[in-house]
């Protein structure tokens, strides 16, 4: 049977899951592809430490480069993370027309043009199921399942760390900083959570996302990014009272020729199928013009789920060498109409806003007369009476409003002396 | 730009449907993929009817054989359906060396192992993304993305028709026939449902989804298959007041290396996932050894999901030829190890029973006295307090029990005085 050598970058929680996949399930893999996937060897800085897999001594190796040159090795697993050492293996391994395989979303988001570029002078391809979504195939599926598919919007909880934190302040009723801190004594967060709770990580896989279903390569300072790290408990209670959930949505919408990419914590409806992806799971639905609503679920991150996609795209690769190149996808998915980014200002939602109000006649006279100068409609409010108290919450749901509209109007409101702090404003996807 | 051309055979729902989309978007496929597909011809028995999509009428022709072998033609689209001339002329276009895409679960579930020998030999290949699941990638997802995975059991609504009469049967808690008929007028039940009601088109994809997940080819007669004609209202009823849905569900598992395939209506708790697929929506749950429980949803049928679908195959085919061959897959994906059936009777299910029992002392005592003597063991039982009727209904919620200890038991249950008619038993999946 063809064997092909396999070079393995990074010997951490999901490498080690690859190591496993390979031990366990290398005879299936084989019989289903009529070819072998070898490992020839595993690249780490730190060869000592216990990963809860035993591997053969030879097969390790501190020496990256040695490795990916390596005449045995036909594919490149980066499991490295990062954008340094990554990107020189990651070139190193193209440049010798090996192909990758990677999770690494941060790297491709920010280098992806030059490392693509690169992969397609060499005819050589790059594989990165495993960056965004862990187990789920939501990059295969906008590749390959709908590229038939104009993709009118997609909605993605993308991040476990996120959906974890939500999910238990929502059903504990606890503060951010307290499930935070859990979190991390469980190893559900990194010591340093900002990449996660500060919405980047969501915001790296969103301009994958964006690349593949509209053909465009943003910048990622070019996404509204707003984390959960801000999000009041009481805020996840009242918006269960209106019957929404809230989660860290990354969101991607067209509209004509522009489309918009944010990621912002989002209030959506209680019997909406994302509402019920809690814990450390992710999910994406994504609307096609022909396919309609379709949704995808599953583990977003984590040892084995995350090996399950990266040994997918070993098996891809593996399929298309047999078939006598590696190469399968354009070097760039551009879509067939240009499209560009809606000014972030323009931006519609319907928002939920909480004030602290003055309880006296006349405050909410004046919140209404600025939403309405500002041609912010409203859908409904909601005063609830709290005894022994100067200010009173006030909620607010507005129908379809622009995004600076609704900023000016909450910085005219912040000013206001029936207002106290600052309001809250959530925004709520159907 | 390299062009494609594509055979159509079958202009019914989802080849207009197919049509349309290449006119729609095949500029955006042809920018996507590098290469163009183009219609070379569409065949129908009937070329009058109006499918509500304009096509150049030069395309269309009653001569399916001379379409297939047009040298200009690279790829056949059958959508004919049904096991006669779509089986006839699927293998002339395997024999020239054509590739096949289908949505053509019968034929493919009845006649798979004929048709993908005949397709090896001929170095062309078969895709069938749309004989399961619509607009669902679930053919692509077993096949690909979790090809390293030992897949544990699978959970699929499939049939659309069905979950639609159940939907209505339990919001508006109305009968099947009266459902069923009402879908009928509204065109979402065919004039004779028997495929679909009756569980055989959900079993022909079960059928098909064995193949891929375990390497068995099962005859169709093998799966055991039970509809939802004779579900009662009331059941479902019941079936909320214990916190389930009822659902028809194929069922997939994995016991070492005896797997299970079941067509059955199943009783799944409101909270699960598959408990909120609404309507015409299908979704599968996977459960893979490394991935986890992965789920996908979208629209099982019609016109646009499924040739959304269809066309992802078509591009598929394309890029295969792009890379110098239209083989990607083997011709059977057998697993490493073998496996076979499990014996019907041996399956163990939790049940839930409902007895119409005689209103007086120790009648409860014989059924309970029946179940244990047969090993089944009682998680609950709700007997429902009725004034002035003989027979009262009895609910029982059992443990996991053995099918075949199940179907003696309730034979000595129907046989005895205190119950009036047949008792009812329904498959319960957590």
């Amino acid at each position: 049977m063809k064997e092909f050598g396999i070079a393995l970058l990074g010997f951490g929680t999901v490498g080690a899951g690859v190591v496993e996949g390979l031990q366990r399930n290398g005879d299936l893999m084989a019989a289903r592809l009529g070819a072998r996937p070898v490992l020839r060897g595993i690249a780490d800085v730190d060869l000592k430490r216990d990963r809860g897999v035993t591997v053969d001594p030879v097969l390790l190796t501190a020496d990256a480069a040695a490795l990916i040159d390596d005449p045995r090795v036909d594919i490149v697993v980066e499991l490295i993370g990062g954008k340094g050492v990554a990107r020189t293996f990651m070139r190193r391994a193209l440049e010798r027309g090996k192909s990758v395989v990677t999770a690494n979303k941060a790297l491709l988001a920010e280098h992806g043009a030059e490392l693509f570029d690169l992969a397609a002078a060499h005819n050589a391809e790059i594989y990165f199921g495993a960056s965004v979504g862990g187990g789920i195939p939501i990059i295969r599926s906008l590749r390959e399942g709908l590229v038939a598919n104009r993709i009118e919007s997609l909605y993605g909880i993308l991040n476990g760390t996120c959906n974890y934190i939500l999910t238990r302040m929502e059903q504990e009723g606890l503060a951010f900083e307290d499930v935070l801190k859990d979190a991390q004594r469980q190893g559900y967060a990194e010591a340093d959570p900002t990449l996660d709770v500060d919405g980047y990580d969501t915001a790296h896989k969103a301009v994958l996302l964006a690349w593949l279903a509209y053909g465009v390569r943003l910048p990622i300072a070019e996404v509204s990014i707003e984390g959960i790290r801000n999000l009041a408990a009481e805020d996840i209670r009242y918006g269960a009272s209106l019957g929404y959930r809230i989660k860290l949505l990354a969101v991607l919408k067209r509209h004509g020729e522009r489309i918009e990419v944010r990621v912002h914590p989002t209030m959506v409806p209680r019997t909406h199928m994302l509402a019920s992806v809690s814990g450390v799971f992710n999910a994406v639905m994504v609307q096609g013009d022909l396919t309609g609503q379709t949704l995808y679920y599953g583990r977003g991150a984590g040892r084995e789920p995350t090996a399950s996609t990266v040994l997918g795209d070993v098996a891809d690769l593996m399929k298309n060498m047999v078939a006598g190149s590696a190469r399968r996808f354009r070097p760039d998915p551009t879509a067939a109409e240009p499209v560009s980014l809606l000014d972030r200002g323009e931006a519609q939602t319907r928002y939920y806003l909480r004030l602290a109000l003055r309880d006296r006649p006349g405050s909410l006279a004046c919140i209404t007369a600025i939403l309405g100068r500002h041609g912010i409609s409203i859908a409904s409010v909601l005063q609830q009476e709290v005894c022994a108290d100067e200010y009173v919450p006030v909620l607010i749901v507005t129908h379809l409003s622009r995004d600076s509209e609704c900023q000016a109007a909450m910085q005219e409101i912040a000013k206001l002396d029936v207002v106290s702090g600052d309001p809250v404003r959530i925004r709520i996807e159907e």
